[in-house]
């Protein structure tokens, strides 16, 4: 949250911010800004503020920004044809090098110079590609399997988009994008 | 969350479930389990377990998904086309009724029926068609923006995929679909 504050100040020509100011900008208070900033090292001059510029560059190492992560894009629907344009993705370093699908009719199209290939093939792809990541847009009912194979494959890092909770092994990690549960929690409080 | 679990027992032919095997599912215990649902009523018979078919189709009633919802989606980007096509959308009882971007080139254009308009318009496109929900699929710096005219239009339902945080006024309701959250938190693990 602090990353995106401070990359919309930078955009908008701030150069010094106030934790007080950050704090209302996050919806928080100044306290825990300090405390949380504080916790990654020592940031700041009391009374002075931060410096927008150097505060973002150190959370952008802090998360892993810097860095480039080898995905492969397990799905390749509509969902996953958007995803593989994100440009999101390619801004926070998550580039598909590998796609996989299941369907015979997709196998061995490309999309933008990548390959779909059989996810049969999967535990092949994930070693020749390097893939550490895998997007997952697959049918709930085909997620789980497909990330066994592929953690044990070597990936480590599943970003999901199918509607159910996924297990990893635990040097694994696992993120969910639910947008089912987002939309039920809308219905919800519409009809309310 | 138990309504995803009810409808998977059931593809599976499931009829009857006890609280401990839906706490399992769930992730939680059965005492949970027994007061999440008594807050909406009674269900179930003490050591009979629940109805997989009842439970669910009481769920979906207190859940709103019987009931359906006029969407306007906001963005007719490549995302935003992912969205359109999105069958959990349908499924949940959300109905893209019009579309609205603000590149000229794209206005006029329809897809699979709907015709995109131009945002500056966009009282009178939510007016004509009766739009209660709006997917907000734009760029982060135009989302805000967008929310404020969507909601004095008379819309009440915002489902947010741009990386920020919006405001909506007290009778409105935003849930966000945050996949830049979820991609830093990914590589923050990773990296670690």
């Amino acid at each position: 949250m602090y990353f995106r504050i401070l990359e919309d100040l930078e955009r908008n020509g701030r150069q010094v911010i106030s934790s007080a100011m950050l704090a209302k900008l996050g919806g928080t208070n100044s306290a825990q800004v300090r405390k949380d900033l504080s916790y990654f090292g020592n940031f700041g001059k009391r009374g002075r503020g931060y410096s927008v510029a150097d505060l973002k560059e150190t959370l952008r190492g802090i998360l892993g920004l810097n860095r480039s992560w080898r995905v492969v894009l397990v799905g390749a629907g509509q969902l996953g044809s958007a995803l593989f344009s994100y440009k999101d993705f390619n801004k926070h370093g998550f580039h598909v090098v590998a796609i996989l699908d299941v369907d015979p009719a997709k196998v061995g199209k490309t999309w933008d110079g990548v390959t779909i290939r059989a996810f049969d093939k999967c535990e092949q792809v994930v070693r020749e590609s390097g893939a550490e990541v895998a997007v997952i847009v697959t049918p709930s009912e085909a997620a789980q399997s497909a990330v066994d194979r592929l953690a044990k494959a070597g990936v480590r890092g599943f970003l999901n988009f199918a509607p159910c909770k996924l297990t990893v092994p635990e040097s694994a990690t696992v993120r969910n994008v639910n947008i089912t549960i987002e939309l039920e929690g809308l219905s919800y409080a519409l009809q309310g």
